[in-house]
């Protein structure tokens, strides 16, 4: 597959570190939904296997730098390459994989694809920048929005986008796909995060909770507390993880067997249907179908 | 300036780092080499400004995860943004600066530069990883040579070739700007490596022979090495950090009283006279000249 094809370069122990990010699963969502988009545009296969490749290997270097960043040991079940590897060998193989991107999306032979890979990056990049410097805001719900459009609906927006102009779709066209991708990619985080907090240990591969225990607030909590509203005093000491333990855990079970997971959930389906719609405007055709059966899929998923 | 035009648009504390950054100095030799080579091609002043800016601030992403592997504290006689900040902070400002390099280098409207840009990024970071799993080569001379194109070379060398590429030079002219930045890097480097032993540790801004101390052997120690020659015990004690303290000032100042930094310099004037070479096989004009200054400058600076 292209991702792996020129993986051994360089240091075995690059390749052999490459080559378990790549193999460790993960969903590829987001190359399923390159490949599907320029199906349905009717654009060149190779191409679009090359940007699947760039953005993939993307999101591969993000979520190595965030894991040794976050000191995360498990990632999708498996050890992070952080729990193995020194911090400098973590960070210069996810500037590697970066590289690796970039080159591969240099290699689609559009330059607006280029621009807008390399613009992504940035968002990604400043999103987590201004994760890590956080202060509590007025609002907090937006904090949210914006943070899962710069971690994930970013990513998904500029899959379809790029995709459908490596395709020549008409602007028209385009600017659905972005509708799709951004709507898509929105939904997506939000499962994610509704998954924190009721999916099994082992199958999401990380402890319950991960996001509220590193001080994070989701929408399935943030939906919690808006049900139970708690004082200033409370959110601040979530924000700056100093929540004593056993009123963390409470807050966890609290979020877990409230009605604050179906409202986010109901959420989900509602991004759902914008991406639902936006294809619904696109010539119809069986991957038209398929992307709106994955859209479906996005709030069905357990993993 | 180009660099710092888009800093403006996210977190302060980013801002404030790089600017920091590209306030410190530095020679910016590597932008004076793309304009001065556009100029010398008749290329267009605004896309050589914008690949200047892009291969200036991928060097500076590059130091930045480089001082924060090393530990540095000290760059340019500045203190590092590692010896100030967190780890995770660090990486993701390295990270943005990355993004916004690459962004820049998709600006140039070439798919070629972009392209060779992305393959020397991977060099770069190639270089990198195997000088952190390096293990005793027989060559050290030519694993030497190896490291200083992957950390210095291969930057000067797409700072000339793809210049020449924007410029819209003729093919033949293209290989001769890419056989010039070579060889300027290469001597650029090894200069820079001869600094590290003679030069005044507040000029140069970091701890004389820090590379040594690190268990690097740069071309001054090598040559050393050379008309004093040391069994392979030795040798290993030096590349595993492990000399004893007194024998390792003993070394670092036999190879600052020998000639090995005389023969040292003789080679990077070898590889000045290669750069002029190629650069006297170009049509003559004004910028022409002032690179074979430029070049000559290489091997008489002290900082």
């Amino acid at each position: 597959m292209r991702m792996r094809e020129r993986v051994g370069e360089h240091h075995a122990a690059l390749d052999s570190a490459i080559d378990h990010l790549l193999s460790s699963g993960g969903k590829r969502v987001r190359p399923t939904v390159v490949l599907l988009t320029a199906a349905m545009f009717g654009g060149d296969p190779t191409r679009a296997v090359t940007l699947a490749a760039a953005i993939e290997m993307l999101h591969t270097a993000t979520l190595v730098h965030d894991d040794l960043i976050d000191g995360a040991l498990l990632r999708r079940g498996a050890p992070t390459l952080n729990a193995q590897w020194t911090p400098g060998a973590t960070v210069l193989t996810g500037d590697y994989i970066f590289a690796r991107a970039a080159h591969l999306a240099a290699q689609t032979g559009s330059l607006v694809v280029m621009e807008m890979f390399a613009r992504t990056l940035m968002i990604i990049v400043s999103g987590e920048i201004n994760q890590l410097f956080r202060s509590r805001s007025k609002d907090l719900r937006k904090d949210y929005f914006d943070r899962i459009y710069a971690k994930t609906a970013s990513l998904f927006e500029v899959s379809t986008e790029a995709t459908a102009v490596l395709s020549d779709a008409p602007a028209a066209h385009v600017a659905l796909a972005k509708i799709v991708g951004y709507n898509l990619g929105v939904a997506f985080q939000i499962v994610d995060d509704v998954l924190d907090f009721v999916g099994n240990q082992e199958e999401v591969g990380k402890p319950v909770a991960s996001d509220l225990r590193q001080g994070l607030l989701t929408l399935p909590a943030l939906l919690s507390i808006d049900s139970r509203p708690v004082d200033d005093a409370f959110l601040d000491a979530i924000l700056q993880r100093r929540l004593d333990p056993a009123v963390l855990e409470d807050l966890i079970w609290q979020v877990r067997t409230s009605d604050a997971i179906a409202r986010a959930l109901d959420e989900a389906r509602g991004f759902v249907r914008l991406a639902q719609e936006a294809l619904a405007s696109l010539p119809a055709c069986r991957e038209r179908d398929a992307l709106s059966d994955l859209a479906a899929y996005v709030v069905q998923r357990t993993v």
